[in-house]
């Protein structure tokens, strides 16, 4: 007997009774819980979290959401929804000339770690074409005049808009406006060096080897429009020493860049990721 | 208006059903969860493992142990426990001639880092006597002879009975039986080097010089009669180069046994640990 | 036949020859290198650094000094010194009413893990008066007032003045003048949470849950007077999660303090750090 | 004006004056010390470690090593080899069905990462013929049978023998004899699990996962006839928790894999690996 498993994330004004009402829910209708993690922000008049996921079968599924929406989701005031575990994200990737981020995901992908598909790449530059077909990717080349910001913003929201779930910027070092987030209407994660707000600009692990500094790290976070950072989803650092040159420090950035932006995608392909105020919380 | 915080610890056959049943019960008695983590440990047919703390009324708490087995436990075949977070263990720590996790425990315990009461500290020897009664602690010797291990033990069980929750062992050196495991009748953890099984016996870390390790480590973990080593509840590494001599290695050594040690006792006290076979759950 | 072991540390423009001068000025008078370790900041027209740690015979020791300021340090334009490991540093510790940082360089010092001395311990507040004098070491209290802090200063710089070769910062929660640092004229050691640039002013930790970062972290460094930051010793981070409050993160901020400043005054305590520019070198 | 970079590694039994004689040695033949890096085994009766990179004219390097030979190698008892960086090491990549350690060393080779040249890749499985010939790597399949495990050796001799400086088994999952070692005659790199020897044998993640272990790693080492496992080069671990399935486990293990066998890889080709006993020294 064949089962689907089912993600339910939930997040509403805490009150009792809610993981009551939404475990009960989901019992009655013959659905089996495999994990529940939730979070409440205060220990009284907080925000609450929750995400679970379950298997049903196939035939108790059809009125799933309308029936939550009428018995749970109203009265307690929820944003909500359910994401079915074998519909696997469709992921578009945007990078310039760095391959380190590019290549890593698509390895990962190739190898079966990302329950996503990837389903483009494009890029301002066309170095890494050869790279990206060889994995029988599309590659979409879409150059960035700089008196031409606004139509080449527009062509790749075109490229975009409805093939895909979610955007990864995997080192594209171009700026995207809120127009372009609002157009695309998907989740975007970028990846930046943890020097920040220390380094901004350019240069950074340049300046980061003058100031003497001990680790240097990576950032992974959403995008948004209205803040110089989004939601930072993952950090992660290691350890250099002063015999390291500026070359080393790019390249042991490197390291650490791709390792935190293929665990922010994974985890947001697996659902586990639920944006509270500026923050992420981790399920 | 105060409110008590409990746990409520659960383990049982997996079934659909649980979670809803659980958090209605808490629900219907005007309890509010305010943390709830569970863990399946198979697909179908596996073990059922669920931690929460919630908030209640004091004046609704009277009989919920009682309803919570009839109502739940019973009909669902569980093992479980209700522990209130006011009322903290009480800890016997034991020691030998090393300082290092004992100072570490005594000084987070009156950090209030602890939640937990420090009652006594017993050593075979008597040199920590001055450390342990600065800290306002009671120190008892129990001297033990090698040809009357089973008398200290009885001396020491004796002392030990009925005046602790839980029994730290910060490097205590003699081997402690089966018997007095069952006399005490409290958990038990120990830290131990985390080269076992790779260099079991004496000088462990000379040995871990010679053979050249780039890492060493602690593990601190429940001990039990039947097995040579109890169910890990955690362990961490630091890093070592060919530079680092014995020395060097035993004081690195000491400060990942304390550190390691001190999150074990700390989660223990806050009821995150559950075992599961062999193995500990950290909630 | 004993042995004297002594350190040379050294730094000079970079040209051909000086680890062979300085070799052959200790092997011509009878020493023997125990550690050699140089950095060259450029592979040309750079700066060049140099610590050797050697053993030689007490009665080869008279006017080593002078023949290498003669022989050596003036051909190539030295700075240096000689420094006997046997001769150990005296630390004076600053604190306010912060333990963990104070409580755990005293714990090494008394363990034999600091080569070192603490030979005071000073602070605008009498609460850690008896944990300090608990350790047989002695405590003065010169309290800030606001409107009188260059007479608190130069109390503290006249009570420290000549007693120590090192001060550190232990938590203490005054800003030192230029005029302070000159006065004393040893150096300096400070520790911060390594949020900085990021949170700088009050309630660091409160702002950095608010943010959500996944790391916290603490930075050592030497104080200067020119610069918001000194050089940078030491840093290292611990993950945090959503699930952790302020006064987690507060603990857990505590936990990396105390291991950085560690580690940040046992290497200057050995001889290892050599300043370079604003860096700082850990041989 | 162009200048040669040449690393000269030295081993003797410990004696004063060593680098004096090294140095000035240098010197006098106009080279120019970048770094130099040394070990001393014991404080005194000890084994002496030197290495050191250094910069000379193309024309003052004829006769240089049969110089150093007779004016200072032979005096010392030393055993000594001079390297060009400018000649990199030619490897040889042995694999069987697993890729991610494989795909990460070609990746590293083509970003330009490896101070090396990849100048094969042979597998007992055809698996990763594609993968391997995309890099344009040469791939050889040398299937071994059960029955001619000797027959198959000898072929995979034949193939590497003066083909290679190095041998990489990336997840190399035969075992080859002593004779193969000595036939191919240049150093081998293994990676393993860092289990061993608490796993040996088949299915370590899944048994880690039964004993509930908190850390999972990995192992480089050269490998040797002789022991069971060769001298430690680099180790690392990663953290798991109970929720990580065995195929989690198996996926977090090949990142610390390919991490720590990247390390090693580049370590080995810089020349800064110097065997002592069992010890490896990381200079």
């Amino acid at each position: 007997m064949s089962v689907d498993t089912l993600r339910l994330i939930v997040s509403s004004p805490d009150q009792p009774g809610i993981i009551a009402a939404v475990a009960r829910f989901l019992h009655l209708r013959g659905a089996s819980i495999v994990e529940l993690d939730q979070y409440t922000s205060e220990p009284s008049g907080g925000q609450f979290y929750l995400r679970t996921e379950f298997t049903i079968a196939p035939e108790r599924r059809a009125g799933l959401s309308d029936q939550f929406a009428t018995a749970i989701a109203e009265p307690f005031g929820m944003r909500w929804r359910f994401s079915d575990a074998r519909q696997v994200k469709r992921i578009a990737i945007l990078a310039s000339r760095a391959d380190h981020c590019l290549v890593d995901l698509l390895w990962r992908w190739r190898r079966g770690e990302l329950a996503a598909d990837v389903t483009l790449v494009a890029s301002n530059h066309p170095v890494l074409r050869d790279t990206v077909t060889g994995f029988g990717v599309p590659f979409h080349e879409v150059p960035v005049r700089p008196d031409a910001r606004d139509a080449a913003e527009g062509t790749l929201a075109d490229l975009l808009a409805g093939q895909c779930d979610l955007i990864v910027l995997a080192r594209y070092m171009q700026i995207l406006s809120g127009g372009f987030l609002e157009k695309v209407g998907v989740p975007v994660i970028n990846i930046h060096h943890s020097f920040l707000p220390a380094f901004p600009g350019a240069g950074p692990y340049e300046r980061a080897r003058q100031r003497g500094v001990k680790l240097i790290g990576a950032t992974a976070h959403y995008v948004t429009a209205a803040l110089d950072e989004g939601p930072i989803i993952e950090q992660d650092v290691i350890r250099t020493s002063h015999r390291d040159t500026t070359a080393t420090l790019v390249r042991l950035g490197a390291d650490v860049e791709r390792t935190v932006l293929a665990r922010a995608v994974e985890w947001h392909c697996a659902d586990r990721l639920l944006q509270y105020d500026n923050r992420v919380l981790v399920f």
